[in-house]
């Protein structure tokens, strides 16, 4: 199994790397990182850079998708060359799939029209632009073969949940277990149902630097 | 607030970024990748590098310094170049933390003597060899400045405790909203209690690759 994942500047790095970490580990699989062109994209907060393998124009199709968000996703979403490949890949891929903003280039691309999906809290409202139906409340929505996680770390569990429609349950379960993924966050404040206004506030304040 | 994060060949990629994500959003963070050499780093799957912007050398002090685990650590318990950079950074921090086997490179800094500590559970067994107590059953384990998580995926929640205790709760849950880190993975085999020993098997396969 071939999995591309797409760099850019500016992408949120755990978006790539918490499906990346999960996903890598099926048997058999082959990951690459790809930007447009090859050597190091620095994320959106300046201080990581991840090596991209390849240039897009090296990468000809994929069995398995995942295009991450972040700030620089909106700088992408006019760029004809990377929606063509975009287009390009999911016309070869099994799945294709998406984290945070990374929904809204697979949007731009034309690939979520019609369909339902989900994004980071702070641009789901944006979805809308590219025919897409936004899902306000479920962490993952899979329709068809497009699946798209929330904000950053539900990259995570739709990596899971993947794995197991590809490997099946116990291997799954295995990278599960692997991962040591038994979550036990000290608050409560992962979403916006379940974050105080002050703390939704200060969410706020952070995404606007 | 500096925080210098130690990258080496083989490292476990999730147990950088995982926390990475978090703390490096205090803030007035300033984060730094560190290795033996500048330049790109090949994780333990080899089909990701990360770039050490900085080598050993040029890194003297931090206020928090994090020590991912991986199969690489192995090879860095005696690297004595290594151990002795650990040692002199983490006479300047205020938190010295590590996620997975990357207590095991505390350890043999000689940090840990007669303090509790955790890790990746396929190793916890060898944190005694550097006179370290581990914890079976606990995710994350703060002693002193010594803050240690289990595998992987646990150094997520060891930020999100660390932010509070740095920031304040109210930093450190909007933070959690940010990464919209409200957990659901499919499956429930996050940890050896929980998992299947059918579960339990195949993990320790993937774990000999």
């Amino acid at each position: 199994m071939r999995i591309a994942v797409l760099l850019y500047p500016d992408f949120t790095t755990l978006d790539a790397v918490g499906p990346y970490e999960v996903l890598s580990r099926i048997p058999g699989a082959e990951v690459v990182f790809t930007a447009a062109g090859r050597g190091p994209v620095r994320n959106d907060l300046t201080s990581l850079a991840i090596t991209a393998d390849a240039a897009l124009d090296e990468v000809d199709s994929a069995d398995l998708l995942l295009v991450p968000g972040g700030p620089g996703t909106e700088a992408q979403l006019t760029d004809e060359a990377v929606l063509d490949w975009v287009r390009r890949i999911d016309a070869t891929t099994t799945w294709t799939t998406s984290v945070c903003s990374g929904s809204l280039l697979l949007g731009a691309a034309g690939l979520l029209r019609g369909r339902r999906a989900t994004s980071h809290w702070g641009v789901l409202d944006q979805l809308p632009r590219f025919g897409a139906e936004p899902t306000g409340s479920e962490r993952i929505v899979v329709d068809g073969k497009y699946a798209t996680a929330a904000g950053v770390s539900a990259g995570i569990d739709l990596a899971l949940t993947l794995t197991g429609l590809i490997a099946g349950d116990e291997t799954a379960q295995a990278i599960q277990l692997l991962i040591e993924y038994d979550p036990q966050p000290p608050y409560a404040a992962g979403s916006l149902a379940k974050a105080s206004p002050e703390v939704v506030a200060g969410a706020h304040r952070l995404l606007q630097g």
